[in-house]
C-alpha cells in the first residue's frame, strides 16, 4: 500500500501525504504505536471514519466458546481473544456547529508521519468545514517507551481564515462499536463486542477515570486521563463521566492565529488479581508520574529510549532507499518489549489471529530481540515459563510426558480449534526451547536459565521423548505431526520438526548436566538424559536418494505436484480456494519448512544438500504465509542465489508496507517484520550461531552497495559493515571476541576494526518459483 | 441388553417380559417398526415415560447451521438432520381420574413382543391405578409393509376387578418435546426442536389431520388418522384439533369383562414440491385405501409380505438358539425398503448420526438386500443416482472430475463437518459403484443399468482417475485419503480404497463397453476408458516385504503400536478419550479396513497373504465401530480361524440386542444387523461372487450344527443347507446354474439338490485381540 502515491519513503519515517479512505484500515495498522504493554492503532484522533478501533493491553483477552459441529476429545472448548480496552486516544473536535470529520467539508491537506527516532505519530490536517470555517489541526501521539502505562496526545487547533468557535472533547470510551465481520477469512480472528462490564467511572476536574472488568475472563482494566489546556482567555473546560464514557470538554473562541491546545495523558493498568481500588491507585500513580515528567519530558524520554535502541539495533544500507526505510520501520515495530506477557503475532496493532502468540514469536521475533534488546526476549520467555503448568496439563491430556505448549494462546491454554494445528503442530515446543537456549547462550543470563530456561528445556525434551518411538529401522521417529508448512499436516518425520526436536533434546541434556541440582529437583535422572541423547542421535531424517533431496516429511517427494500451471492468481492464497485435504496430499508448500530447517539447523546438512534441497523446494513454495519470504531469502543467499535472495528480501520488506497478504488491516505481521532483519543479517550478513560462537558469511548483491548492522551477544556489542568486496567487524563494547568470517576464525579486539575480503562466487541460475508466485518486488 | 432377564430369546420374536425404565431408551430402538418409508420407534403407546419420541419419514429432514471456530474452504455450512414428523402412534388412557402411566400405581405385568412373522408389536399391561382401579391394556401396532403410508394401532382396555370409567385419547402430535442433549458423544447426532411450522389442522368426525412444513428445508408433511371404536353402549367419541395437536377422544364406562377398543389408522405423506392441498388429498386417499383394507386386512397383508420375505431370506440354524433369534431379528430390521430415498445408518429407528446415509448402507446393507429383496437395493441406488448432480458439484468444488458422493447426507449434499471424513473419505464412491455393479450383475436389471448404473460407474471412475496420480514408480497412487478405519486419516494409498477404486474403474470400463451409446452420451471416449483400465492395472498396493503383510496404507506398519497394555477398559471407545492426532499416527484400528479388503476384494490376495494380513491386523483392531465384528468373522472363517469367526459372529449379533456400543438408544446399527447375515452367509457359507458366478466355501463350527440360507441371484433362487460335513445346494426357482463349491464347479439343476462334502481343515491357533478387546460373547 505504500505504493499508493501518498506514501513517501524516508530513512527515518513513514510518511503519508494524503488521506485515502480505501487504505485507512491498513494505515491504522501501519501507524500503530506500541510499547509492548499498551498498543494504540493509528486511528484518527476523532475516531471516525475508522476501520477497527484498537486500544490493547498485552494479555487482556476475553474468552469465547469455540463451536464444533462434532465433539472431539482434546479440542479446547474456550478460545481467548485480544479485546479492546478503554480507548484513551480519542480527541473529537467541533468547529462552529460541525464535527471535524474528513469525509465532510473539504480537506486541503492531510499528512501523517510516524517518526522512527522520536517515536511519535504526527498529524496535520488543513480542513474547511461544510459551513466554510477553515482550521488547521495538528496532533502528536505517543505510546511511551519510558513509562509503559502511558499514552499521550497533544492536540492543537487553529483557525486559518477567520474566527472560529471550537469544542475539543477528550474521551475515554469503553466498548466501542466494532465493524461487522464476514467470517470467511480464518486469519482475521473473531471480534468480541462489548467485552467490558463497567465497575466505576468518575470525572473530577481535568481527570477522567473508567474501570471495567472483562465479562468471562474477569480481568480488571483501568484507565485514567489527565489534561493540560492552553488557549486564549475565555477558554473553559469541564468533565463528565458515565459507565462507558468519560469526557473532558474544552470550549474556546479562537481568532485567526490563536490556538487551542489540549494535551491528554492516559494511564492504563490491568490485573487478573488486583482489586478495583488497587488498579485505580495504580493508574492514578502512573498518571501522576507521567504528569510530573510532563509532555516535553515524555518526548525526551521517548527519544532517549529510541536513541539507545537504534544505537544497538540500527541497520544501515545503501543502494535501496526503500529498503533502508523498510528495515528501520520493521525494527521499530518488531522490537517489542513485554513484561512477562505474550507477544502476539500482530504485536498490539490489530486482532488478526485473535491476538494470539504463536511459534512465530520465538522463531522470528525473539532472535532479533536477543541480538538487539535481549531483556525483551527474556520477558517473553518468562511468560512462557509462567504458562508451563498449562502446557504440562495439555501434555497429560494427550497421554504424553513433559510440556505441550499451545499452538495459539494468550493466557497459556490452547486456543486453536483446528486439531491438525492445535494438537499436532508440536514444533512450537522446539521453538520455545531453542529461544530459551539461544537467549541463555547469547546473554549468559544464568539467573534466567535457573529460574526458567532449564524447566522449559526439560519439559519440552520430555515431550519429544514420549511423543516419538523407535521404529524397526532403529531410528527415532516422530509420526503424525504437523510441521511449519500449513499445506501439509499430520505427516511422519517432518524433517524440520525432527531436527528441532533433536536440538531440543541435546540442549536439555546439556542444561541438565550444567545444573545437576535443578535436574535432580525435576527428577531428571542420568538414564533419562541418556535416552534424550540417544533419541537425538537416532532421529529419523527422510531422504529421497533418487532425487538426492530430503523429504519435507516421509513420502512427501513421492506425492503429486500441485498443478501450478492451472492455478490462476485469483486462487491464492490456496487455502481460501481449495480444500485442505487436497493441499495436504500434494507437493505444494505454503511456507518454508524444509528450507527453514536448512537455515535454523544448517549444521545438519552439507553444502551440497542445502543447494539441492533449496533448488527442490523453491519451485514448490507459494508463500501464502508471511513467514516464508525471509527464510527463502536467507537460504537463497547461503546457497549462492543472491539475486533471488534480494527478491525475497524485498518481498519480505513489503508484506505490510505494501499489504501483500491483503490483511494488514488486521494488524502488522510481526514475524515478517522481524524477518526483514533476519534476511539482511542472517541472509546477506550470513550470521549463524554455533554454540557460543558467531559465524558470518557475508555477501552483498545488487542493488545493495553497503550494509551495516549491530549486534549484542556474549556481553559484547559489535558492528558489521559490508561492501560487496569486504566486511569490517568492530568490537564496540566488551572484551576480545573470537568470530568466524566465511569459516575462518578471527579475533576482534576492542577498538580495532578488522576487515576481511569477501570471497567471490560465480553467479548460479536460481531455481524458479511456482508459476505466478515469483517474489513480489513491490517496494518502490 | 437382552441379557436383562426380562428379554426372552425366541426364534420368531423379540419378547420383553417386564418393563425396566433403565433400558427403556434401548427398547424404543429395538421395538421400532419401519417399512422404509415410515418409522415408528417403540415408544409406549401413551408417550410417557419415554426417552426419544420417534416418528420418521425417510428423507424428511431439517437443515441446521454447522458451526466452525475457523472457516475452511469446502466445509458445508449446512447440515441435514432427520426430524420427527407428526407422531401418530400416541394413544393415551385415563382410568377413572388417573392417567395410565406405568411409573404410577402398580404394574402387575408388562409384556411386549415384536413378532417377526406377523410384523406386529404387541403389548399387554396389567396395571392398577394409584386409586386402585385395575385394568388390562392391550395394544397391537404395525407399520404396514403393504401400504407404505400407513401405520396402525389397535388399543384395548378392560377393567379386571370392577367397573371403570375410561377415556382413550388417540392423538396426532407435532413438535413433541425432545430430551436434553449433552453433546459429548458425536455419534448421537443433533436434535432439532420444533422443526415443524403448522399449515393446517382439522378434525371432522373420527378423522384427524395435521399438515406442517419444516422451517428451513421447506418440506411439507401431512398426517391423517381415522378411527374405529368398539365399546359398550354409551361409549361416546369426539374430535378436536389445534395447530400441533389433533385428538380423538373416546369415553366409556366399562364393567368387568367389558372392553373398549379403539383402532387408529394413520396415513403419512411428505413432499418438497407438492402443495398442502395435494398432500391433504394424498393422506386422505391413503387412509381411505387402508380403511377399505380394514384392520384384519392390514394384518393379513403384513403377514403375506413377511411370508414372502422369509421365503426368500430366512436363515435357519441349529446349535445356538440365541443366534437363530438374532439373525432373524437382524434380517427383519435390516431388510429395509425405500422408495428412492436414503437408507439411514439407523434405519428409521432413531436419530443417531442424525439419520444420515453413509457408506455403511451400500457396503453392508445393500448386499443383503441384493440377495434377498433386490428391488429394495435398486430403490436406494436410484436415490443415489438422483443425487448425482450434487455429487458432481462437490467434485467440481474440490477441483476434481466426476462425482464425489457425500460422506453423510440425507438429501445429497455433504453434511459432515469433519473434513478428514467429509472431504477425504472417498471410498464411499467405490461402495456406491460396487453396489450398482453388484445389483446389476445379480439381477440383470438392464433398465436400472441404463437409467442409473452406468452414470454412477462413470461418475465415480472419473473421480478416481482425477484424484490419483502416477508416481515416479509408475504406479497409480491415491494420496491423502481416509479409509474405512476411522482411527487413521488422510493417508497415502489406503489398500482398501485403492482396491475398491480399481474395481470401480474396471466396472466402469466394462459398463461403458457394454453400453457404447450411453458412454458416448456421457462423453466417455475410448482413451478415457483406456486410462481407467491403465490406472486400475497400476494401482499401488503398499506391502511390507519384511513383515510379509500389506500395509493398511503407506507407512502404516512402520508406525508405533498403540499401547494396548496400558489402555484400560474405561478408555474405550478410544476416540472419546484420546485425541485424534494420536490415534491417527499409531497402529490401532477402529474397524476392519485392510481386513474388509481381504473380504470384498479377496481376488487381489493369495491365501497366504490373507492369512498373514489377518493375523497382523486382528491384534490391532479394537472394534470401536459396529461395522467391524462381522468383517472379522468373515475373514477369520476364510483364513481357518473358525472359533474366532464364531466369536465375532456372536459379537456382531449382540451389538444392538445387548447394546454393546452403549448407543442403541440412538437407533439400531443397521449395517451391523446386516453384518450378522453377512457373517453367516459370507463367513460360514463362504459366499463370494466372482462376476456372474457364485462361489461357496462353507465351513461350520461349534456350536453351529446346521445352517441354512436362501439367496436370489441371476433370476434364480437357491437354498444352501450346511452341516459340519456337507453342503447341500438346491435350485428352488429358475434355470440350471453353475456355482462353485470350495473352488470346484458344479451345476445346479431345477429340483435336484446337490450335496458335497466339506473339506476338513486342521484347527489353527487364532491371532489374539488387543488386550481387553476380545470378542464379546454377550448373547445368552
Amino acid at each position: 500500500m505504500i505504493s499508493h502515491p501518498q506514501y513517501l519513503t524516508e530513512p527515518w519515517a513513514l510518511r503519508e501525504s494524503g488521506l485515502d479512505l480505501d487504505v485507512l484500515p491498513q494505515s491504522e495498522s501501519l501507524f500503530a504505536l506500541s510499547n509492548g504493554h499498551l498498543g494504540w492503532r493509528g486511528n484518527l484522533d476523532e475516531g471516525e471514519p475508522g476501520a477497527l478501533p484498537g486500544s490493547y493491553l498485552g494479555g487482556v483477552h476475553e474468552l469465547r466458546a469455540l463451536p464444533y459441529a462434532e465433539a472431539r476429545y482434546g479440542s479446547p472448548e474456550t478460545g481467548q481473544t485480544l479485546v479492546d480496552v478503554t480507548n484513551g486516544k480519542l480527541v473529537r473536535l467541533l468547529v462552529d456547529d460541525e464535527p471535524f470529520d474528513i469525509r465532510l467539508g473539504r480537506l486541503h491537506r492531510h499528512e501523517r508521519t510516524l517518526d522512527l527516532r522520536a517515536g511519535l505519530l504526527r498529524r496535520t490536517a488543513d480542513w474547511t468545514s461544510p459551513a466554510g470555517t477553515r482550521v488547521l489541526v495538528r496532533s502528536t501521539r505517543l505510546v511511551s517507551l519510558g513509562q509503559r502505562a502511558i499514552g499521550a496526545v497533544s492536540f492543537e487547533v487553529e483557525p486559518v481564515d477567520a474566527e472560529a468557535r471550537v469544542v475539543v472533547q477528550s474521551e475515554l470510551l469503553a466498548n466501542e462499536p466494532l465493524p461487522p465481520q464476514d467470517g470467511s477469512d480464518p486469519r482475521s480472528g473473531a471480534l468480541i463486542p462489548d467485552p467490558l462490564l463497567a465497575l466505576r467511572h468518575d470525572a473530577d476536574g481535568g481527570r477522567l477515570r473508567l474501570i471495567h472488568r472483562t465479562r468471562r475472563s474477569a480481568l480488571t482494566v483501568a484507565a485514567a486521563c489527565g489534561h493540560e489546556v492552553t488557549g486564549p482567555a475565555g477558554t473553559r473546560s469541564h468533565a463528565e463521566a458515565e459507565p462507558d464514557l468519560a469526557r473532558f470538554t474544552t470550549v474556546a473562541r479562537l481568532r485567526r492565529g490563536e490556538r487551542l491546545r489540549v494535551r491528554k495523558t492516559v494511564a492504563h493498568a490491568w490485573s487478573a488479581t488486583r482489586s478495583c481500588a488497587g488498579l485505580r491507585a495504580e493508574v492514578d500513580a502512573a498518571l501522576a508520574a507521567a504528569e510530573a515528567t510532563g509532555w516535553e519530558g515524555l518526548l525526551a524520554e521517548q527519544r532517549a529510549c529510541l536513541d539507545a535502541f537504534w544505537e544497538r539495533a540500527d541497520v544501515r544500507l545503501t543502494g535501496a532507499d526503500e529498503l533502508q526505510h523498510a528495515v528501520r520501520y520493521a525494527l521499530f515495530q518488531a522490537a517489542v518489549r513485554t513484561e512477562e506477557q505474550p507477544i502476539s503475532v500482530k504485536g498490539l496493532t490489530g486482532v488478526g489471529y485473535e491476538g494470539h502468540c504463536m511459534w512465530d514469536t520465538e522463531t522470528f521475533v525473539l532472535p532479533v530481540l536477543t541480538y538487539t534488546c535481549p531483556e525483551a526476549a527474556a520477558q517473553e520467555l518468562r511468560w512462557r515459563h509462567r504458562t508451563l503448568p498449562q502446557a504440562i496439563e495439555r501434555a497429560r491430556q494427550f497421554g504424553l510426558r513433559g510440556a505441550a505448549f499451545p499452538w495459539r494462546t494468550i493466557a497459556g491454554q490452547e486456543s486453536s480449534a483446528y486439531w491438525p494445528a492445535g494438537t499436532a503442530a508440536f514444533h512450537v515446543n522446539a521453538a520455545i526451547a531453542e529461544a530459551a537456549e539461544r537467549y541463555t547462550a547469547c546473554t549468559g543470563d544464568t539467573e534466567f536459565e535457573r529460574e526458567a530456561g532449564v524447566e522449559l528445556l526439560v519439559g519440552t525434551a520430555r515431550l519429544w521423548e514420549s511423543l516419538g518411538h523407535t521404529g524397526p529401522d532403529g531410528a527415532f521417529h516422530l509420526d503424525g505431526v504437523t510441521g511449519p508448512d500449513e499445506y501439509s499436516a499430520v505427516a511422519d518425520d517432518n524433517v524440520y520438526t525432527n531436527l528441532m526436536a533433536r536440538a531440543n533434546l541435546g540442549a536439555a541434556a546439556e542444561a541438565a548436566d550444567r545444573h545437576p541440582d535443578l535436574a535432580r529437583g525435576l527428577d531428571v535422572r542420568p538414564e533419562e538424559i541418556a535416552r534424550w541423547r540417544s533419541a537425538a542421535d537416532r532421529m529419523a531424517l527422510p531422504y529421497n536418494a533418487e532425487l538426492g533431496v530430503h523429504e519435507q516429511s516421509a513420502g512427501f517427494t513421492r506425492h503429486q505436484r500441485w498443478d501450478f500451471a492451472h492455478t490462476g492468481p485469483e486462487e491464492y492464497p490456496l487455502m481460501l480456494h481449495h480444500p485442505y485435504f487436497d493441499l495436504y496430499r500434494k507437493q505444494v508448500v505454503k511456507q518454508a519448512d524444509l528450507v527453514l530447517a536448512l537455515f535454523l539447523r544448517g549444521e545438519a546438512f552439507t553444502e551440497q544438500e542445502k543447494a539441492r534441497d533449496f533448488a527442490y523446494y523453491e519451485p514448490l513454495t507459494v508463500r501464502d504465509s508471511s513467514l516464508s519470504a525471509c527464510c527463502q531469502a536467507i537460504v537463497a543467499a547461503e546457497t549462492g542465489h543472491l539475486g533471488l535472495a534480494v527478491d525475497h528480501l524485498f518481498e519480505s520488506a513489503a508484506i505490510d508496507l505494501e499489504d501483500l497478504e491483503k490483511n494488514t488491516r488486521d494488524g502488522l505481521h510481526l514475524a515478517s517484520l522481524a524477518g526483514v532483519w533476519l534476511a539482511l543479517v542472517a541472509g546477506f550478513g550470513g550470521l549463524r550461531r554455533r554454540g557460543r560462537e558467531l559465524h558470518f558469511a557475508p555477501r552483498l548483491a545488487e542493488p545493495l552497495t553497503e550494509l551495516g548492522f549491530r549486534l549484542s551477544a556474549f556481553g559484547r556489542r559489535i558492528t558489521v559493515d559490508l561492501t560487496p568486496d569486504a566486511a569490517t567487524y568492530t568490537l564496540v563494547a566488551g572484551q576480545a571476541l573470537g568470530i568466524r568470517h566465511h569459516g575462518k576464525p578471527l579475533t576482534l579486539e576492542p577498538g580495532t576494526p578488522v576487515t576481511r575480503e569477501i570471497p567471490q562466487q560465480p553467479p548460479r541460475p536460481a531455481p524458479g518459483a511456482p508459476r505466478g508466485r515469483e517474489p513480489r518486488r513491490a517496494l518502490r
